[in-house]
């Protein structure tokens, strides 16, 4: 069951549905020409099916394991990181004068897409080194830039994020590791942080840890805290890995899924370390970086519903059960199993779509500096966040479904994209987290980012009544619908928006994807129009139901107490 | 975090909502007095909490395994298998004059649920005796009851389903399993049979397949396969388990969870069996006994939410993340966390009442012989497998949730529940066939069932007027939206309704749950009410969505190709 990357799909989606032209006529990304694009998507598909993919199956069979105090990878990783490496994959969107491509985060996002359809377990590795390089090229000092951001983009030294500590998860300002300094220039780091993914690997020249700390002056709280870059072996002068640090994997997790991935219990016993950005404003300088991993980590959802989609239609389409309504056909032809297909197409390609606009939202913030695309691009990064990865979850779930009795057997591995992908509703923030980012910061403007979104849906619904009245006419009642309660989720008080945020979330999810698969319809000719006709006609109307809950407010939760739950 | 039965649950269920009364008032079930029926519950919870619930973890880390053609049980189900053996368990709904205690299905339904709870793995070995128990009750000739039945009720012998061959899995008439006479009034049964639960144990003196198998005069598909019971060891004429019969397990499968469950490939090469029920009526037979099995397996659904709810209320009870806007408390009182817990309360709740009172409407059957009866119980039966499967994963789902990264993590236990139960969405008929049978079989006869049912739905709405009129509101609109989508489905083509099917059974489901919470809120109390609310509000509305695309109808599945949804 050979994964094919869907080119097709993000072409179609830069020409028709997320307007990738207009970040191609920036100055900024004036190389990402058509023929550029075409061409790295060619060639990053290439490495995904013919290295990356055939690592999928041992990724999850032999995971990583710590042996003496060394992460030993999964047979065969090695080589497909360093194929990733030697691609320029890691720094395709990184900035130019440190070795990396410059190229739009929209491009970086498929190509992401990509690589985790692949192998998810590996694509995690880059993506932290992603965050890194973002993180390092936002706040970090030019001496750091110099010596780090070429050897991260090159991916000789890998990257990781060090926030939570078992008391400190959700609540990152509980964290208790400290800095303190070392009188030159550098500090000594002490602590505990627990489920730091790719903590080490034997294959990594490097491993490179940002870590949130507190420093001996730094407030209670997320407002005392700082960050720092703390490598695994200290950098001599010529800037080769030198001298170990103070730092050790204690152990690795046994996972549901994702075994490819080492996720560490790391120590830091007075570790060097130095500082990122200014002392305690750690947290703006992750926050920078949070919203492109919290894209990145919904595309991991996107990843994990192609691939599981691409290996549930193989399988439907070569397994025969009974006589189905079109003859003597494979499965594909009973109405039911047709049903769970079209649902993972279409819901997979609404996930892709939003992530799609998502980065290029943050794209043209970054090539114009304009608000308006900077406020698009924050609201929608915890929608493509928690909507990509539940639809990771609920699509690797029908997956699963699809093949019947061989759903639930590992050889198939249909079962390992649903334990797999599970972590990503949770990681970088859970999806509980992004939908209250949603009703709380993503709004405190009073909705700017709403509005605009909303206005251009109903533009589209507008262009389509002609065409697909069919379509557009439940497109636009659903954002008459949202536009209601989001104007009245703004009037509530902020724990009734939090009671009904994951529901809200949902909501505009749906009515997102719908009008992606609506400017896809008007675009595309039929078949797309029929796709649009499946999201449209079967899932768009949950918005109804979501919208319902999200207006319920908070105090029937408050009237159960936890014993009147136990029942 | 130990297990603890819901026997109040059970109780309330019983008195207030699905009316056990009246079967204790039939003569059949007289016994089952509230005395009788409170020391049952008592009882068997103290087995499943003080027996069963630590073998759980065991189960899934030290899973069945084959060694030298014996199946190698988890360490310490030998032990919890006879206690469920000796506390008579296995027999509780069998009949009396074979050792069993006779008691309604009802009652069995809540033990089944607890042990499935305390652990899913080892309780499948039960519930497949108990449906073979059925079935030979049923069918068989009064020498093999004799032998049989008081060796299988007393647990000294196993029983299992022998149904899919690779080829045949929901297309049982595919299967090409033969059986030919030996001229002695036995057949030789010859073929490979797939996904045999419990297909050997250690502990077992004895295991009986039942088998379905195609006589040399059976005709192609369904109506010429025959049904045969194919012993391990022949039982010698002190009725002693004899000689070794010639089948074996091949292998055991390697599976996303339920590995205490040893899930065996079985070869029958020209095996001693005894025809059960007449010649080429083998499916009948298997129907009659796959009824209750789907009940069994939609408890198991129950059972796993049960037991991922406990777990997830006391972490979020314990576990301490941020200021709460109750102040210093655990996660509980976050609202996004306390919507996850009364959503896996609620949920819970309304598939546990689903399925008692499939159970009361089968024990009513039996008692009265009324046609009613039966009529419910066959239109419940898919309702109460496929949303207690679902509600089982879904609830699983929002446990590994509500424990965020620790629920990733197996040393937790919460991704287990979801691993597990996963599978019972699958076995025993997916839940796209539940669906399916809702549709055509359980309606054939123009719906009779679901128009009594919504009957008493409006008639619980009608009375709930005054009390509680925010909640008798919806659920009549409800019930009134159900009755039109219904009516409107049986004047569809059968393939139209298969496309909408899934979402139909999830219709009713909603309804049927809205209902059971608002009789429970009526008896209950503010609690109750409350708990109703959080249902009826929150995830009642679901059935609009779910009933728009039940509706849509199948031309616009199949208006995609495969290569159009392969994109």
């Amino acid at each position: 069951m050979p994964y094919r990357a869907p080119i097709g799909d993000y072409q179609f989606l830069f020409d028709h549905v997320v307007d990738f032209a207009q970040v191609a006529a920036t100055e900024r990304f004036a190389e990402a020409t058509p023929d550029m694009t075409f061409a790295i998507l060619t060639e990053a598909a290439k490495m995904c099916e013919e290295v990356l993919a055939p690592l999928q199956r041992a990724g999850d069979q032999q995971g990583a394991v710590l042996e003496g105090g060394v992460v030993r990878t999964t047979p065969g990783f090695a080589q497909g990181y360093r194929a990733i490496a030697a691609g320029g994959w890691i720094g395709i969107s990184a900035p130019q004068e440190h070795g990396g491509m410059g190229l739009p985060l929209a491009l970086a996002t498929a190509v992401g897409e990509m690589m985790g359809s692949a192998c998810l377990s590996l694509q995690l590795c880059p993506l932290l080194s992603q965050g890194q390089i973002e993180a390092l090229d936002h706040h970090a000092s030019p001496e750091i830039k110099a010596l780090y951001l070429p050897r991260l983009i090159s991916g000789d030294w890998i990257g990781t994020m060090n926030l939570t500590e078992p008391q400190a998860g959700s609540d990152v300002g509980a964290l208790r590791t400290t800095a303190t300094s070392n009188g030159d220039g550098t500090y000594a780091v002490t602590g505990q942080k627990i489920f730091i993914s790719w903590g080490d690997a034997d294959f990594a020249e490097n491993v490179c840890h940002l870590v949130l700390a507190r420093l001996p002056d730094g407030a209670p709280g997320t407002k005392g805290i700082s960050l720092f870059l703390v490598p695994r072996n200290l950098p001599d002068e010529n800037g080769a890995p030198g001298a170990r640090n103070s730092l050790r994997v204690v152990s690795l997790e046994h996972k549901m899924g994702l075994h490819g991935s080492p996720t560490a219990v790391m120590e830091y016993d007075g570790a060097t370390g130095w500082l990122v950005g200014a002392p305690h404003k750690g947290m703006a300088a992750m926050f920078t970086m949070m919203n492109n991993a919290r894209l990145g980590v919904g595309v991991q959802g996107v990843s994990a519903a192609e691939g599981a989609f691409q290996q549930a239609l193989a399988y439907a389409q070569e397994r025969r059960q009974g006589r189905t309504p079109l003859g003597e056909g494979a499965i594909i032809d009973h109405a039911d199993v047709r049903r769970m297909l079209a649902t993972m197409r279409a819901e997979t390609f609404a996930a892709r779509a939003i992530a799609l606009s998502c980065a290029v939202s943050a794209d043209m913030q970054h090539a114009t500096g304009d608000e308006a695309w900077a406020a698009r691009a924050a609201f929608l990064t915890p929608i493509a966040k928690a909507y990509g990865t539940d639809t990771g979850v609920n699509v690797a779930s029908l997956g699963i479904q699809v093949h019947g009795g061989m759903g639930f057997i590992e050889e198939t591995g249909a079962a390992q994209y649903l334990r797999d992908v599970r972590v990503t509703a949770i990681y970088e923030g859970t999806n509980g987290i992004q939908a209250m980012d949603l009703v709380a910061r993503k709004m405190m403007d009073g909705g700017e980012a709403a509005w605009r979104l909303l206005e251009e849906i109903e533009q589209t619904a507008e262009s389509a009544r002609t065409g697909l009245p069919h379509l557009a006419e439940p497109v636009w009642n659903a954002a008459e619908s949202l536009r209601e309660a989001t104007e009245f989720l703004l009037t509530q008080e902020m724990n009734d928006r939090f009671a009904g945020a994951v529901p809200f979330l949902a909501a505009w999810a749906r009515v997102l994807g719908a009008h992606f698969h609506l400017k896809a319809a008007l675009a595309g000719g039929s078949v797309r129009a029929r796709l649009a006709e499946v999201f449209i006609t079967r899932l768009l109307p949950d918005y109804t139901a979501h919208l319902a809950h999200a207006r319920t407010g908070a105090a029937g939760l408050y009237a159960l107490s936890a014993e009147d739950l136990a029942g």
